[in-house]
């Protein structure tokens, strides 16, 4: 069952030439033996990224197979954005239920989801192997590759004082797109303001290019997969280890002013009814760029990123003061109840 | 929850530094940021391997933590070590159900079963990452890392006709383990028997010194995961692909000599009883490796093998006959039960 899974679906996501070919040329090897054998190019370092995506946890139990394909490998080209890395190959571990392994139209949109992805980056990106097994529940681990110049990943420990704090796209749309999916937004949205919400919901847009204007200019990046301030707790937590270890006694805090957040449409027509702050600030599955960069940096940056049509909002600073704050309208915010939990800067 | 489950069983199965340390230092990234960051030896090639393990699929539900995560690490590596790559790195995508990630001797349990897998090697074997999930059913995807001096991983593709076929260990015992542990073999076998078959079931070693032996001297090789004729047959579809792409049109086979086959003292205690050879010869989860080699180069690679204590068996030849035939006591033996399905050389 397995070869013929992945002689008919797999294996044209690979790379173009059978392992016995690339035998004979010397050429690197996907699918078709027990790994797969991948020359490194000169003066690069390799960046390993995996995440695992369970049915009903990780997106509604109805979502299609393309859809579920496309979030599994962009959540992880997402990851490789972040750290500036140009993703070249993919593993697949996936554990399948017997309705959906045999089904011959659930399988080819699966398949179709992932190539869609790959060609909407303009990148060569093979599949180069992984297992297929039965299971009562889907089961995705997509494990992605990427090259990076040597030392030039970006990392989350490079924060530094007074950097500015950047973010692409809108926030909170991923956890509106959920509420969509689980019909438990009836009224409020127009039609095309939940399709919109679904989209972004289902098939995430990985920041490759931005991630990629990033290299040798940002300071720090994560990408934003557990809500803006989780993963800006992130960057803080591991830039301030940094500063321990290099003998700093002053603690990192960022200070974001709500009114700059990037809100979708649909959610601008929520808060014109309700100013719920917990959406873009704690809402999942987002997948934009969250990133640092020094002022003097910043300028040139949104002007490339404009020409290249990538939305950025500049939402805060870093600061000395230990904790992340926000203002609204000039005021104070309290933010307490949304941190609770993971404030441990 | 996830952080927690890191910082306390996953992170000391990592790099030694902390990915601050390892950014201050200019040194390889592993747990801690969006994804790993790894130097590339000059003159190597990367080699990726990748298994998914299911509960109640891969082994029994009642299997412990510990050797589910040294099974779910072996097998890999068993992978790594049939193309005679050197393993360095692996990364988790982890599904677990709430009664284990919440019972802490399950997880130091199963972080233990890793690390004394990899204290077995002696090499330095690194988790570098993953991902931890919340799923009704146990689901391990490992993905392991290994380089291979350029051009020197040794490939299913590569047998040759007069190649001697040799497998290491025993054959069959991981099936024999399987019906151990289902409680489905209750009389014919020692105590000791059925514990060693269990022991191999469920700690499978890797045989990375062989693969290092066998390169540059083996031409081809497999690990022996689905059963000794299946795999077989894996190498002959392989080479028989790549004889056809260099024009030849004589088509491979091979011949074993069932008296060949090393059996267990547990298998050899049922044979007494009854010669099932399905048990040696279609039973999975042995993780031998089985390889072809020509007939100069055997009798070094013998001798060198037994200097190291690992046990091989010369159990046949190829030749050109386009299928895989068997002998027994000088006589054929029909295996076309159990060949069906996969005959397709």
């Amino acid at each position: 069952m397995e070869f013929d899974l992945i002689n008919c679906y797999f294996a044209p996501l690979g790379l173009s030439q059978s392992s016995e070919q690339a035998a004979l040329d010397g050429t690197d090897i996907g699918i078709g033996d027990d790994g797969a054998v991948l020359s490194v190019p000169a003066g690069k370092q390799l960046v390993v990224v995996t995440d695992t995506l369970v049915s009903g946890v990780h997106f509604p139990e109805n979502t299609c197979a393309y859809d579920v394909a496309w979030k599994a490998l962009a959540v992880n080209l997402s990851d490789l954005a972040a750290m500036a890395a140009t993703p070249f190959a993919y593993s697949l571990g996936l554990s399948l239920p017997t309705e959906c392994a045999t089904n011959q139209d659930w399988m080819a949109d699966f398949a179709l989801g992932f190539a869609d992805l790959v060609a909407s980056t303009g990148l060569s990106i093979a599949l180069i192997g992984g297992d297929t097994t039965r299971s009562k529940v889907l089961t995705l681990t997509v494990s992605a590759k990427g090259w990076v110049d040597y030392g030039q990943a970006i990392l989350r420990s490079g924060a530094q004082e007074g950097d500015y704090i950047v973010v692409s796209g809108v926030l909170g749309e991923g956890a509106l797109g959920l509420q969509v999916a689980l019909h438990q937004i009836p009224m409020g949205l127009s039609a095309q303001q939940k399709q919109a919400a679904l989209d972004y919901l289902n098939r995430p847009q990985p920041q490759l290019l931005l991630g990629e204007l990033l290299s040798g200019v940002a300071h720090s990046a994560i990408d934003i997969s557990d809500g803006l301030l989780q993963d800006l707790g992130h960057i803080l937590k591991s830039s301030n280890k940094k500063q321990r270890l290099l003998g700093e006694t002053k603690v990192l805090g960022a200070h974001i002013e709500l009114d700059r957040l990037p809100l979708s449409a649909g959610m601008q027509a929520l808060f014109a009814e309700n100013e719920n702050w917990a959406w873009p600030l704690s809402g999942g599955d987002d997948y934009q760029l969250c990133f640092t960069i020094s002022a003097e940096a910043l300028a040139p940056l949104l002007a490339v990123a404009q020409q290249n049509t990538i939305p950025l909002s500049v939402i805060g600073q870093i600061n000395d003061r230990g904790k992340i704050e926000a203002s609204l309208r000039g005021q104070p915010f309290a933010l307490d109840a949304m941190l609770a939990g993971f404030q441990h800067f």
